[in-house]
């Protein structure tokens, strides 16, 4: 497979996720790019992320970068699970900010892999950074 | 102050968070019992939280064990926040299991803490181990 | 096989790790108890383990606890490596110290276990926590 | 201070450390190169790092991968100390294998920072990765 098959099945095994991802669509996230070990992600913040401290809840920056990571560990069709994810939080998100999240491969084995992903804001701000390591479970994303 | 004023502290900390906690509200987060450095949170893992594997998204339980280290961290009335957070997975989550947060403090320094919240099923099934390290940043959760 | 001959087969096996481990002899570092999922091992800090702020090398500590954690998570006979460590430094180590590493169980799965291990000085002072994920690779580690 | 005088400074802060930092020398950790935010140091794996498994034990890559984040933390002349250090184990070390290891700067805020070091063999093979979180506590490395 060349490059550019490599990215089209990539793409085609995050729209087959993304299609039953009932999660990421009630969260409003949007795919914005996906290449074979990476993904590109974007989600708004909205009233209901806002926590006690009324900022973006890190669970919902976790969810959008866990979410980016699982597009991109997925993307050579064979189903990937997180086994451990950490995320270091450094500016936070406020209603409305538009944050991207750019997963992208450090490593990959025959089984286990390494992703980071980086969460930044609209106007270019990082908002935190994500490492998740994944482990292929057996089976294909698209039959 | 004594330990069971500390507690009680602790409980009015969690409160007057809660009540300004949109995003654990609308998630059907629910505060089980908080102690000074501890809290045990319960949330249901519902339809809108399922991912593109047919499992509660990953993301949703961190959100859980992230909310139950909050209250944890906060329970002293000094405003603390997330530096960093890691889960390890360990078993999926299914529509309906109903989840238990345990936050249990590690270590309490002058500014930063490290808590340990273990995620288990209603059966007792551990789902996952989550580690947070708080800062505190000035600041009272109660005036 | 019941507790008894669990923790004998554990002694054993950290016998015949450590007779060949040059690495925790030459460092000094001595087995004080091993049990099923659990080692407890010690280690004097050494001129030569200073740093350039004359404190004990982040590095030494950490050798100690990932010793502990090896001899934790070898101790059912059968082969397991270290996939992933982690290691939250909280006091510093000088000349002299006696620290001693606990290395317990948090969770073990057919292939991978999790371990927590404790640092603390001879007063009793904690100087670290570290976490460490296991694999088993196969093979046993007494024939 | 432009980016020339940044880099003298970050070698000199280095040379200093290195003066009195026994551990390194007595690894026989070299400097190859050090910039501001970057450092980039080598070392051989000798019989005495061997470990029960006849390989390198991972604590001394960990001190080598963290030797290295110190020397990048700690390049813009502000006493910096690790707070929280990860690594993951790739592929085993052998005894004379040439290891080298490259710290970049993920993040720098006011107090924390964030690096990221890989480390090679000589023929190019990652061994493993690791990530280092640092606090400045304050005073000057060079006074």
């Amino acid at each position: 497979m060349n490059k550019k098959e490599a990215d089209e099945l990539a793409r085609a095994c995050a729209e087959s996720i993304y299609a039953r991802d009932i999660a990421a669509q009630s969260l409003g996230i949007r795919i914005h790019e996906v290449k074979s070990g990476y993904a590109c992600l974007k989600m708004t913040v909205r009233a209901e992320m806002l926590n006690g401290h009324d900022i973006c809840h890190g669970g919902f920056l976790f969810t959008l970068a866990d979410t980016a990571f699982a597009y991109a560990c997925n993307s050579y069709n064979k189903v990937s699970v997180a086994q451990n994810c950490e995320i270091d939080f450094i500016r936070t998100g406020a209603k409305d900010d538009e944050v991207t999240a750019v997963a992208e491969e450090r490593r990959r084995g025959s089984k286990t892999g390494i992703y980071d992903v980086s969460l930044s804001r609209h106007d270019g701000e990082l908002l935190a950074l994500f490492r998740g390591r994944s482990y292929q479970i057996g089976g294909e994303v698209i039959q």
